[in-house]
């Protein structure tokens, strides 16, 4: 008789504090404010299927760029720039509800005072994600910017001779070994580096478990939305240790012909994958043969 | 005919800003205080060569532990502890002139503002250095500490639970490769890392072109006081990547035998070897044969 399938799920998969905390909100809405039309500015978070679900009882997303209808708006869990958060503020007919995550909204705190104060602000983020956006809108265009590598560090500052002042933080779901990597290098440069790990824990410690998952398993699937970036590196650390990685939106996504003989499967999800979808994707694997 | 030996200096060999500084204003005393009893607290520099050619012209150490007798004080470029400082600031009898390298007296004011501000001050560094001594008076006991390797980092920072607010900064003359070990170890630590690279340019590039020189000769000098803690950093930088280097204070400590059919032999010297010392080796060794 084969021994069965052994099917690790990660304890740190799925929904962090923040995403928790927002779909929280936006699915309380309906009933706190009955009768009002209700909107997400941009996905509330990045997972379709959380989306489509909201969508349902009635809270749907509107486009970033334009002017939301009359109504309650909730600010997504990566939040919005300053001039967009102004600009709402402004509207007597709106009624905001603040949903960005209370991590993103410190990072942003710390752009705004690093940057007052004359810092060289650098964040390590993807620029054209939305929690981006939202951070580098709280600097000053002089010294405020974005780089994703070591690479993208200005050369004036290794070559300036006058000593820098550097303010380093990095988007709350960037890899820790990115942010190490850029503050090791800036630490050459002379004078003061001020290294804010934003990097949120829970991130942090769901790289690491997966990093260890996709040692000890045959197979590794990492569940999540295409357009969350957080389950796109999971999915890109997961690969590394494991070739056998493979990043699923749902079930659908399932292919029977990647657990052929692999006795060890390990789940790990992005920090927008609702429950739900984990548990569908493990109740599939369970009654699928080894 | 055999090829000449090739003897190659270090530009970066000797006196620092911070030394020249010093020396030049005990040098200057017996003039500028004609009549009075000058002394410096300590040796001026870790230099028994400096020190006695000043103590020839009337400028003798005491004792950091014994009260001067009055007259003009100089401290030297270590600087002092900030009790001491007070101390003699008491004293109408004594004329004070402040030696202190600039770059320390800074490094003395980060740990006091750091301290004050509710930082956990960790400071790379020789717990017996006078350097060290003097910057760690500036902190408070309760939050400032010195670490000598990365082993020293307090495993509370790595287990806590809140996040941490840590300033590090090292001794003027330490290390760059272990300034670097250390915060790289600290930056995993969740919140704030204030990094102040406090090395002075004049010891980070006396140990790049000694690494160097090192990797380019067949052997090594380094010349400098014994109790010379840059000097003895110099060398041992130097031994790990050229066994033949050797740590002199002066041409008596020469032996040939060394240097027996070596072509090419690089010097450096530490930041408070004068350059008459310097010059004397090499003369020496130009006069030898191959």
């Amino acid at each position: 008789m084969p021994k069965p399938r052994q099917i690790k799920i990660a304890d740190t998969a799925g929904f962090c504090f923040g995403v928790k905390r927002a779909v929280n909100l936006a699915n309380g809405a309906p009933e706190k404010f009955p009768g009002s039309q209700i909107s997400t500015l941009g996905p509330i978070i990045h997972n379709p299927q959380v989306v489509n679900q909201l969508a349902e009882i009635g809270v749907k997303p509107v486009e970033l760029s334009h002017a939301p209808e009359p109504g309650v708006v909730i600010i997504r869990s990566h939040g919005i720039t300053k001039k967009l958060l102004y600009e709402l503020k402004q509207r007597p007919d709106l009624t905001l509800v603040d949903a960005t995550c209370p991590f993103v909204r410190r990072a942003q705190e710390i752009v705004a005072e690093m940057s007052a104060a004359g810092y060289q602000v650098i964040i390590i983020g993807e620029p054209d994600h939305p929690e981006v956006a939202g951070l580098i809108s709280y600097g000053d265009p002089q010294n405020t910017q974005v780089i994703t590598s070591r690479n993208d560090i200005p050369a004036t500052l290794f070559n300036s001779r006058r000593p820098s002042r550097i303010a380093l933080l990095a988007q709350t779901t960037q890899s820790q070994q990115l942010y190490n990597e850029i503050a090791t290098a800036l630490l050459t440069i002379k004078g003061e580096l001020r290294c804010f790990n934003t990097i949120c824990t829970a991130t942090s410690g769901r790289q690491s478990e997966a990093l260890k998952l996709a040692q000890e398993c045959d197979c590794m699937l990492i569940i999540g939305g295409r357009n969350s970036a957080n389950t796109n590196r999971l999915y890109e650390l997961s690969k590394e240790k494991q070739p056998d990685t493979y990043h699923i939106e749902t079930v659908e996504d399932m292919n029977n012909e990647w657990f052929s003989g692999k006795r060890t499967i390990g789940i790990s999800a992005g920090a927008s994958t609702p429950q739900w979808l984990i548990d569908e994707v493990v109740k599939k694997l369970g009654n699928s043969e080894p």
